[in-house]
């Protein structure tokens, strides 16, 4: 965990064999074993059969909508979003943000505005928050650009992973403004996601407050 | 799993020590250690240190609440929810609900409709449908009898034990009838959190549409 906190093996790369951690860390190599279980089932790290064991990134595909719980009714055309981003700007931290960040009041915080659009019609409106210190740098220009998914250039670019997320789920109804971006009537029932996303040791780095259209989509979560 | 799914060994009870177990199908210990193991990850079984391994069951306070996500929010007090049924009827089963339960067009389906209360107020409104065929004899006076969750009197009372589900989840308005019994405004946003229910081997036993009021409480989620 410190290796992966303090970037000694980042994100992609593979990780020492087995006998190599034992050797270093002076422990047996079942010993080895069973940590490397229990950060591959948090999902920090990745095994890949006869490859090795390589720091999980958020640049794979398969992983670009682990956090995003939006699907399409049944019948209708796979997830495919496009993304805009309407909004970058640094200002000081609202105190709900500052609050949710644990950062302290008149800290910066990069605020940024996008929806994600499926076939012309943006179905998410996301406000996202972030620690202006750990985002230096981050512009308009720098997220149009980057062609994966937002986890993934905080990541690649800013060093930051998100590990685990809390959502906070409420029914809402759509604001004038929203109702435009939306293309829905003022009063229309939207999903409210609150989602606060976590880096190593907890330490929570990302806010973000989406708006979904759930009239052709759902949220899904799966219990057990 | 197969003794579990037979009722060998039934809800709370001890299941045999790791050595009986190696004995009886002829493996190692480890390998008997190891099949607990992933039993007790999908919270089928559940390890008392010192005591032994018992078959999880619904009874347990704490797993009362492991399927319903609903949560007050900051600084209102804790949910203690009070359950009242407003029907229990027999019907055949709508094409819908058929559709969910894998059942054939016409099979006989039990209809359950209560609330879930807090300090008096209803929060959510939940409309239940159960296969006729393995919930013989219940009616609403054994539902209303019955002290525990609904999920362990499923369990106890009808064999039946529900194991995972998957929702969906969307926002909706509240339409008149729905409204007088939340106490909300005809039009006010609902969170709609539709449930599917698999008992072992996958098998739908359980469609539950709620309808929850998110004015007070928010729907939690997790993502790692």
């Amino acid at each position: 965990m410190r290796g992966l906190q303090g970037g000694e093996w980042r994100p992609g790369e593979a990780i020492p064999s087995e006998l190599e951690l034992a050797a270093r860390f002076r422990v047996s190599q079942g010993t080895v074993r069973k940590a490397i279980d229990e950060l591959a089932a948090e999902n920090l790290l990745v095994r890949r059969q006869g490859k090795g064991t390589f720091v999980a990134t958020h640049n794979e595909e398969k992983i670009q909508y682990r956090f995003l719980r939006l699907q399409p009714e049944d019948g209708m055309p796979p997830l495919r979003m496009q993304r805009q981003f309407l909004d970058c700007r640094r200002l000081r931290a609202p105190s709900d943000v500052a609050r949710a960040l644990d950062l302290r009041a008149g800290d910066t915080v990069v605020q940024i505005r996008r929806t994600l659009s499926q076939s012309g019609v943006a179905v998410v409106l996301d406000d996202i928050w972030l620690p202006g210190s750990l985002f230096k740098g981050l512009t308009a220009e720098r997220l149009s650009e980057y062609r994966g998914p937002l986890y993934s250039l905080f990541e690649s670019e800013f060093g930051v992973r998100m590990i685990r997320a809390e959502e906070k789920i409420r029914a809402v109804v759509a604001d004038e403004a929203t109702a435009v971006v939306l293309s829905v009537q003022a009063g229309a029932p939207l999903l409210s996601v609150e989602r606060l996303s976590m880096t190593y040791g907890d330490k929570p780095v990302e806010l973000r407050r989406g708006l979904y259209n759930t009239h052709g989509h759902h949220y899904r979560n799966e219990l057990s």
